[in-house]
């Protein structure tokens, strides 16, 4: 039986998670991996006399852990940047053992961190393997794309928007309190937890440095549900999905709303369900889905990394690639198929208007949408999917669009999900 | 570098795919994981002089992997009971590590092999790493049930057979003339193949021993479009499932066709695709999809598991628990909602006699549909989903149902998924 020491940073719901699995499923951990996992300390600023610490010592400065000779690996849960790097930093020097739930410190902050001795598994779509699942039950597989939905608060709200009518504000109201989202709910609506995820999974599966400011990132507050209903009556549904593609050209990166066909599974990935798809040489489309937060569940990942860290101590790191050798392209490269909603006045002509700039820009059509005139405004809207094309001829059409006397708001885009 | 020597048995569709992902991937293997893989020798009784053997000796007995000193890792893939069976218990007698994709002999002679260098990730659900989740990923937790598509054959059948409305007979010809179902397809579309993958995964997730013969089986050839076209009326679809739930009582572990809610992720898994979803205490309720079959995906799976046998040479082996203390249920004993197609004759007070048979065995409708009578023969389907009930209980009622001189046939009795 190999004994682990962990000490643990925060107190929070993860950590509470953490060690309440541990004393839960101790046996069975052990039974299963030999690994014995011993919870000797734990720090946090905050005291919370209510929490069993399976008789742990307790400490209020986290960096108590580090001069803690009997810790081998420090559970970094406290969130943030400054102080969490700090400690992650002080305990590889150290030559302890680092795992995190912490995804900004790693996307933000990975660079400069060594990687020997640090898992994340938590720090990506909470319960679910994926990171394991790319170094291990994959390893033999040259990836081509992957694309998840990595925000199960986006998921959420998407999900009762289609499920109810009801417009974003609405929603996000009821995810405020439900606890689903956050009071400044930025971090989630409008992509940038998804983007910090997004890098891992591009640094892990195509072997780039961390590059957060490459990802081009787009939230769901522009979304609304007559947007969701014409999808679904083209045959798709509206998800926020992370996207990641390698081809000869670079890695395409970008995080958005995006149409996925009804064909899909991750399609029918609902509520604050996390997916993550991967497409690869060998195993083909495999699809990965579970819960993507809450402390049991995130709990869950942090404890199987605490396993592995003493099953393969040693983690070999990749000789990455150059960057130059593995560009993240500008958004304006990709190609893809787009739905246009294009609100019109009511006149003949228009839709005549609008197809002509399309196809000035050889944007081919694929399937149109034209409703009866709302009755109180003489506006309709034209809904069109196109076939592929590249963004850079896409912003042009829409310009020349938005300009016509006869377009009467700004023209609503979303990306189809690539067919890979 | 961790270098591992690896002889391969059989050089069917699976070896060849070994054979070509360990040549194309082998620099992005080792990247990845530390681990160089180099085939030593193949051994198949039928020579293929246009397989690429890599550089490897080749022999026409299998058993002279057993004789080449240099064979770190015996990679078994010729299928059959009584030869792999022979060779596997060789190789680990010898202290070989081997790696088997051959699902019927772990499930039938499992008991009998010593499991710490023994793996057959690619015996359950080809690409998916469904092993690797239960013992890594997901090793925190304690399962309480997994269900799962684990025969791609019948999945495939019974998505065209909704998608076309066309019979099992005319299904299964086509899919022998395109290569997914055998010559002989009672493996497949009689439950044996999904039964011998789910005594796998019994044993693993809930540390039993190998119970082939506890499974209970049911295949899909009794299945109609008439019953497809009535679940997806009540809102379900059906899919021949692989089921397993752990309670104080003991066990389930059952195959059958089952009715699986559109609400579920499960449903939407069509196709020749697998899929296992896994209900655990901290992980919550995650799936994974992606190919069964298929020589490039089973493959992948393989040398997975090979470059683990270096990471982890030596696998935990868990004290299972009595068999007393973990009895597999026998299927009469099991609780499940049913739906029900009760052939009848068009006459009136005939609904009250089928509803007081049920009544009389406390069984309770959830719902009903009854149609018009078919024109030319006076004959109507009662269609009724029934209240979480008793197997035992649902076998009285249905013989004394099929008794009744009104009732023109045998009655169809599918099972609905558990709500786990």
């Amino acid at each position: 039986m190999k004994t682990l020491s962990i000490g643990i940073a925060g107190l929070g719901t993860v950590a509470q998670g953490v060690l309440a699995l541990v004393a839960a499923n101790r046996a069975l951990i052990e039974q299963r991996s030999g690994v014995s996992v011993n919870v000797v300390r734990v720090a946090s600023r905050r005291v919370k006399p209510e929490v069993d610490l399976c008789g742990a010592d307790f400490s209020t400065d986290v960096m108590d852990l580090l001069a803690d000779s009997r810790v081998d690996v420090i559970v970094e849960l406290i969130g943030g940047e400054t102080l969490a790097k700090e400690l992650i930093v002080g305990a590889l020097e150290q030559g302890k053992a680092v795992v995190t739930a912490n995804k900004a410190v790693i996307a933000l902050h990975g660079n400069e961190l060594s990687r020997q001795r640090l898992r994340f598994e938590a720090a990506v779509a909470g319960a679910i393997p994926i990171i394991q699942a790319l170094q291990h039950g994959l390893v033999a597989n040259q990836f081509s794309a992957l694309s998840g939905i990595i925000n199960g608060t986006c998921n959420y709200m998407l999900s009762a928007m289609e499920n109810e009518g009801v417009d974003f504000d609405a929603i996000l109201a009821r995810a405020q309190a439900l606890g689903y989202a956050e009071a400044d709910p930025t971090f989630d609506v409008d992509g940038i937890d998804a983007a910090h995820k997004l890098t891992i999974l591009m640094a892990l599966a195509f072997d780039t440095d961390f590059e957060f400011d490459k990802v081009y990132v787009e939230g769901i507050r522009a979304l609304t549900p007559i947007d969701i209903s014409y999808a679904a009556e083209l045959g798709y549904r509206i998800k926020h999905l992370g996207i990641l593609r390698s081809s000869p050209d670079g890695i395409e990166a970008r995080v958005h709303p995006t149409l996925v066909p009804h064909s899909e599974l991750m399609a029918h990935v609902n509520g604050v369900l996390n997916a993550v798809q991967v497409v690869s040489d060998a195993a083909g489309k495999t699809l990965f889905s579970g819960p993507g937060a809450g402390g049991a569940a995130t709990a869950s990942a942090v404890v199987a990394d605490i396993v592995e860290t003493a099953l393969n101590p040693q983690q070999p790191i990749a000789d990455r690639n150059s960057s130059a050798a593995m560009t993240v392209r500008p958004i304006e490269d990709i190609s893809s198929a787009y739905y246009l909603r294009i609100p019109t006045r009511d006149e003949p002509g228009v839709f005549a208007e609008v197809t002509q700039i399309l196809s000035s820009h050889n944007i081919n059509i694929d399937a149109v949408i034209q409703k009866d005139s709302h009755p109180q405004g003489g506006s309709v809207d034209i809904v069109i999917l196109t076939e592929d094309t590249q963004e850079a001829q896409m912003n042009k059409a829409l310009s020349q669009l938005e300009a016509l006397a006869t377009v009467t708001g700004p023209v609503m885009r979303i990306r189809v999900a690539p067919q890979d």
